[in-house]
């Protein structure tokens, strides 16, 4: 009987998950609203929606366990910890609080349940099923709203004393910098996320007189896909603003390298989509940051899942996690 | 019968050797030059030196093993790697070279031996020995001549894809700041080393006219042991110079942090003797960049093993690691 592992990947609006097998194939899948207003509610939801996915997928194999990843996910306790925008993750008085998610989803479902991060996830599905196959020493980045990013050293997981590994997208790449939601200045998140290369765009439109096509949305509402069609259609200050995210992006990665000397850094997320702007930048910035022990030899990957499955393939592959 | 190790530390001057048991007792120890002009000879010396060590033990133990440290050394490949200070570490042109260190060693001697670089042996020392006891997810970082770093996740030392993982003193701490012998420039260690103390120092002397017992001195020539007894004296610059010092060491721990999440950070080294003067700057610091998770929760701690025998007992210690 083949082995099947469920994926929920759990946000603030919904829980998407699936049932995927070792090769990776994603079976069937399906949408819960992660809106309830009480936690039992949610996990009875998700209950549910994993014994119909167990049902229809039964002639494959057998669901052995069952991987998540949730915002404010702590792997050791198994607990979402105070996750600012989970609607079911508050205490009587509407505070942020400590869900034992993990727990109470095994309960309900009788099945074992891995909970991490998204950017654990991501990683771990990546070196399951995708760019880091094969690879036991890497850094994943993920370059989405935010920067999140998981470690993977010796094939295993980076989750640290407390379960909060990991946190690269707050390491300070300017002293004094730009004010990040985390309550930090100068975070990589606030210059090499999606949100951050829209506020470089808008700093720019204010500071100078460039001439560019962006000039002609609203600045305040401008984002990154707008500037990554601004430089399709040639505009110069949309490649300034990429070519400025990937030295921020360059620079930072090199320290990375100098803590856990990985043999490949793999990026992931919607400004992914964007490396033909920053890419060339980034490689020349890291490289320069690097001693000559490391120059020119870190690998750069992109993640090659399809964006639409990474979320449930990568937390599926924490069933599998040794 | 007891177990016992040998553990040897290499620098450019000299090895010291000592044999070791598992309560960190040192039974025996000698010293060797390691300034001889071929390889050949520095093993031959270290494996006599090695052999009167086992015989003279011999009543109290069996010795095990082998644990080496050695600058620029692979844990992977038990290689000196392209080391500048090492007389013996040089091709036929003179030239640092790739030398098969622990081979060599093992076959001379009959015992297994292994090779990490001074930093990691620190750290692994203090988890066997000293006040990283029983903590499973810690960095150490030496603050001698230069700034060394050893990272231990999940009880275990990260050495990275080549070996050479736990460069922290080469993270950069302040982007085109001071020159690094390394070729970077602003390196942690440009700041946080007893030659960066002195380098403020010298800077700050020149750069302003505050009044100083450091003035009294050649300014080329001065120590951080000049500044601890100016700072030891009351001299308001040397107090400042050693606030300033750690203040960049809590920025960069604090980055640290967010990468592995440990339980503490260990200190080490001459410059941990002048703690009085930049423990509290630096651990204020540090909690300033971190996200509310982490503040106030990261653990400092010094070493608690004699600096005469440290050495020694981080090498020895390698025998023993999982």
């Amino acid at each position: 009987m083949k082995e099947l592992a469920i994926g929920i990947d759990i946000g603030g609006q919904s829980a998407k998950l699936g049932v995927v097998d070792r090769d990776g194939c994603i079976l069937d899948s399906c949408v819960v609203t992660s809106m309830q207003p009480t936690f039992d509610a949610f996990i009875s939801d998700l209950a549910d929606a994993i014994k119909s996915l167990c049902d229809s997928t039964a002639s494959a194999g057998r669901v052995t366990g069952t991987g998540a990843d949730a915002p404010n996910a702590n792997y050791h306790t198994g607990c979402v910890e105070f996750a600012p925008n989970l609607k079911w993750g508050r205490d009587g008085e509407g505070r942020p609080t400590v869900i034992p998610l993990a727990e109470s989803l095994a309960k309900a479902t009788g099945l074992k349940v891995s909970l991490t991060n998204d950017a654990n996830a991501a990683a771990w599905g990546e070196h399951t099923y995708g760019a880091a196959r094969g690879i036991d020493n890497f850094i994943m980045i993920t370059l989405g709203t935010g920067v999140g990013s998981g470690i993977v050293i010796d094939g295993k997981l980076v989750y640290g004393h407390d379960g909060f590994a990991g946190e690269l997208g707050h390491v300070c790449v300017e002293r004094g910098g730009r004010q990040c939601n985390c309550g930090l200045k100068g975070c990589l998140e606030t210059y090499a996320s999606a949100t951050g290369v829209a506020r470089t765009a808008r700093l720019w439109i204010q500071e100078n007189s460039r001439p560019s096509l962006l000039r002609r949305l609203d600045a305040e509402a401008i984002t990154s896909k707008d500037i990554f069609e601004a430089a399709l259609a040639g505009d110069s200050l949309a490649k300034d603003i990429f070519a400025y995210t990937g030295r921020k992006l360059g620079q930072a990665m090199a320290d990375f390298v100098k803590f856990s000397a990985p043999q490949a850094i793999v990026l992931f997320g919607g400004l992914g989509g964007s490396r033909q702007f920053f890419h060339d930048e980034m490689v020349r910035e890291m490289n320069e940051n690097l001693m000559e022990i490391w120059k020119g030899k870190i690998q750069i990957l992109y993640s090659t899942l399809k964006q639409s499955d990474a979320a449930i393939l990568g937390a599926a592959s924490l069933v599998w996690q040794k």
